[in-house]
């Protein structure tokens, strides 16, 4: 939708105080701290890095990731790992069961474009048929075991499972057993940094003794992959006992966070009261407009329930009029409670807000304005977020 | 992004069950329905139609509106009215104020290409900007003063500010007093007929008493648009008692109502409920697939918080699995609890829902995939939905 032509020449004149609004605004200098320091993280701690696309659907930011040292890039959908493919990016691993014929045929046509394409399954029908798919390319599917972590939405519930499932994997002539993929979405959030660890070690224990099965029955997993940005240092931990916790080690090789890459009001809520030395910071804000003034003691902005995600916080309104009280009032309208005190900014005066929740409030946009300052630099197009509801591709016969 | 070409590719070989989820799925029949039963409800109330694209964000939808007798399409955004305009839509009325230098200027190039455009306004100095800018194209701009039924989001707050405003607007040399707008946005989900129809009356009373202050001012408004699918009998009430519950006659000569073309779980739940000869039907669902079943109790679906809005009440299961229990999971997840009794449906079932709040769950998808019975017989782009942060013309010096 956003020619590169295009693009260039919008961007020619623009500043951070003339774009047009609701727009998702991409501090560069943060976003390039974010992503180095990840990068670095993993590098040291000897992990391989997978970050997870679900956060950005953009071909931009994940080639910026690989760039920085990622080996490869998750994508929870199969139009993200489409886009990515097509980006040329490596390494792209499906973090969802595919099942449906439609998908699973999209997912064999990614293959004969990039035989890296890996898929996770928690199922023996769906690893069958995942095979049938494969077979009819002639080329071989890297599978993962999902397991569960006892977030009760995917993955095999238990060890004797997740043993049958890769055993099923490696008997079929068309797949490959990938490894396992162990996803904590429900800790990731865990207020206190000391609870956080005590239930991602607790939950991380079943993923070990699944690797450990796995070593006994003779499939060790090259790649155990999981993570997530709320508890990456846990993650990672290996045999140490620094922290007084006693040694304890990750069963992870890689990990596949996606929200360091820009963060947000949600996380900021938990990490930066509670981990001193976090080092990840916000990057990414939605700018509105102030469009109306005649109420007294609040502002009218053009930024509502079709401009944020309404899985977070509200709105965390930064710079002058950081204290604000941000409410919704509509699909397209904000309210803006002014601190006492205050007077009401001017018709047309600009307000940027920390995004409640960056995943599902990106995946509201076409694109992201990328700001040095006050200059806009480029524009990224979200390239990954539409959802296609038919395939682009016919069924394989 | 869709070519019609593709398109028609796409459509070519698909059923309802081979759709690729999360999926937007209109049916056509109960689309229609909804369409016909609106335009002939306006048409006998001697009323003129311009439903509000914020619902659909679709020229095509536009145009079938238009087709069956509506006069021209509301809008909330200046993409949405570029998108109208661009399909050959006539009277397009922006239905939120512009304040912006990049939107003013956008709006001035949609003049240009369209004469009928038309804004509200609730500021004098907003006025003398629009003025400004029609004046470089040369083109008289159309003016409706805004009016705040009390929602306190947009609109001048009082009779005297209106006719204030309306007289500054018809001073202007470049500009047209067009009219008002009176949009109660808050009462259009006012559980009870009664209730709603008492709380409507005692706002628009607001709208016929400026109506009245403008005619003495030597300003009759042409247009006094306004109204929702909440409201619409009471929006449209003529001289008459045939309620009981007295004479009492509309302000509005004409209704911009947008849900009613598809409906909700959220108008649902109040009309259905209560008002015994509701006309309109649900029309649109998502279909989401059953992705993973190892938890007793309950089967794990492919859509989330990036499926559906979240400001309404969860998505309403229809077929068999009503009467499941819908809850999200995840940005990517959702998670069905069965009935009691129900057995689990197979990997890859498909499960169709009422959407929770139309507008802003249609604003998360590119296309709608349209439906009659069991067969895909069209895919609709949902046109409008982009968020373009940088002008697409240069702003006019």
């Amino acid at each position: 939708m956003t020619a590169l032509f295009e693009t260039a020449v919008r961007v020619g004149a623009a500043s951070r105080t003339t774009i047009d609004t609701p727009a998702l605004v991409l501090d560069l200098d943060r976003f390039e701290h974010n992503v180095a320091t990840m990068a670095r993280f993993c590098r040291d701690a000897g992990l391989a890095l997978r970050p997870h696309a679900k956060t950005h659907k953009s071909s931009t930011v994940a080639r910026r990731q690989i760039a920085a040292g990622a080996i490869g890039i998750a994508c929870a959908t199969i139009e993200e790992a489409e886009v990515m493919v097509a980006a040329g990016l490596p390494g792209v691993l499906l973090t969802s069961p595919l099942v449906s014929d439609g998908k699973i045929a999209r997912l064999a046509a990614l293959l004969r474009q990039a035989a890296d394409v890996m898929v996770v399954a928690d199922d023996a029908g769906n690893v069958a048929r995942l095979d049938a798919a494969a077979a009819r390319i002639g080329r071989r599917l890297g599978v993962l075991v999902d397991l569960d972590l006892g977030q009760k939405r995917v993955g095999v519930p238990g060890i004797a499972e997740g043993v049958a499932l890769a055993r099923a994997i490696a008997a079929a002539d068309n797949l490959r057993f990938a490894g396992v993929q162990t996803y904590a979405g429900h800790l990731q959030h865990v207020a206190g940094h000391a609870e956080r660890a005590a239930a991602t070690r607790a939950a991380l224990d079943s993923a070990r003794a699944l690797v450990a099965a796995l070593g006994e029955a003779g499939l060790p997993p090259a790649i155990v992959t999981g993570g997530g940005t709320g508890t990456f240092r846990i993650d990672a931990r290996g045999g140490d006992d620094e922290t007084g916790e006693g040694a304890w080690t990750s069963p992870l090789t890689e990990l596949q966070p996606g929200s360091y890459v820009v963060m947000d009001a949600e996380y900021a809520d938990i990490q930066f009261a509670q981990d001193a030395d976090w080092p990840f910071v916000p990057a990414l804000t939605v700018q509105v407009t102030v469009i109306s003034t005649h109420v007294p003691g609040q502002v009218t902005t053009d930024g509502g329930s079709k401009a944020f995600s309404l899985d977070g916080p509200v709105p965390r309104i930064v710079g002058p009029l950081a204290g604000g009280a941000y409410a919704f009032a509509g699909d397209e309208y904000g309210r803006v409670g002014l601190p006492p005190g205050v007077a009401p900014p001017p018709l047309g005066s600009r307000i940027e807000c920390i995004v409640p929740h960056c995943d599902p409030t990106i995946a509201l946009y076409d694109e992201m304005v990328v700001v040095r300052g006050d200059a806009v630099v480029a524009v990224w197009p979200i390239d990954a977020r539409g959802r296609r509801a038919l395939p682009r591709v016919p069924p394989l016969r």
